[in-house]
């Protein structure tokens, strides 16, 4: 509610008109509006996924002409890149607490968006960076490499930088969501998968003081 | 080499003429090319994907006439779903050894299957079984469901039918794996996943021993 890039974005999207917000004060500059439009990507892309994702509809939703945006973000795949960039800086920097806490949150973030209502996307998602080489870049800048770096981070601190198992460690829980969100079967509770994964950490916390 | 499987496959596969193997002395009856039609398909699947799959090239390189096929397997998924499943079985069939063994024998084909070439299909797979309810449930049953059991066997044998962490642990290579082969970003060496995954294993064993 006390986010400032929702002020412009769920008032927009009702009435379908562009740029209700500055009417009457004069257009502001784009750099004006780059939250606003970072947010509409980031909840267009949560609400449609990335196949049914339009630029226009997230000029729309930020209250921005096409011709503003397409100036700033040539093509769909960068403002996307920077909208999920952005978030998950924005969700990286609220996390605190000791090593266990962080990774039950991330962990929980990944659940979350993998085995829940947006997990929907994920297939559409999967299949379009085959065949688009910038998409694929921005979801590893954007997504894929900053959780992989904060997993590790936390994982050394609280295991040790050495422990053998680290790098598949570091893929377990994304891993485990990805496949039981997409392969067809038991999906399972994303709560009870986060409580597993942080019982099987504290299983191997007791035993990384042995030599 | 000796699989009699491959008798009649890559010998006809070549020339594109039906039956050469039967002529002359008249068309067995197409149970008699079971074998050779599900090899086929268990074949052509690896080498060309779900979704360049035809029904006709499975037909060619089994020599048998298309009419044939389709009378005992009315659709593309109920033919690849048997092949998938007896392939299945059949290694389920060969692994021998103690729980340890078999974990690593089973990553091993998981990792192989997913993180090689191969792997480069299971984007078109998965996306194809968001749509097609007979594909999705004919992988269930032919592939995950199965490789789901054996690993709990093995676990539960491996590490105690009551330990807490067993759900996470079923699903961890096959979702590392998946998660690699998909994601952009590092892929990993297969092998290294193979040994960290057994690793771990050894670690929780020496600890399922506490209360």
């Amino acid at each position: 509610m006390a986010d400032p890039d929702d002020v412009a974005g769920p008032a927009v999207a009702g009435d379908g008109s562009a740029d209700p917000v500055v009417r009457g004060r004069g257009r502001p500059r784009a750099t004006d509006r780059t939250d606003a439009i970072l947010t509409a990507a980031g909840e267009l892309f949560d609400e449609v996924g990335y196949d049914q994702l339009k630029v226009q509809d997230i000029a729309d939703r930020a209250g921005v002409g096409l011709a503003t945006l397409y100036r700033r973000w040539p093509t769909k795949q960068a403002l996307l890149a920077e909208a999920l960039r952005r978030r998950n800086a924005a969700f990286d920097r609220r996390l605190e607490g000791d090593p266990r806490q962080v990774l039950q949150s991330v962990y929980a973030l990944v659940a979350g968006a993998t085995m829940g209502p947006r997990g929907e996307f994920l297939p559409g998602l999967l299949t379009a960076i085959r065949a688009d080489a910038e998409l694929a870049e921005a979801l590893r800048v954007g997504v894929i490499d900053p959780l992989r770096t904060r997993i590790r981070v936390e994982l050394e601190e609280l295991l040790g930088p050495d422990h053998p198992q680290l790098g598949l460690l570091v893929d377990l829980v994304p891993g485990v969501c990805v496949y039981r969100a997409l392969a067809p079967g038991e999906t399972g509770d994303p709560e009870q998968l986060v409580a597993e994964a942080v019982g099987l950490l504290d299983r191997l916390v007791s035993t990384t003081t042995r030599p």
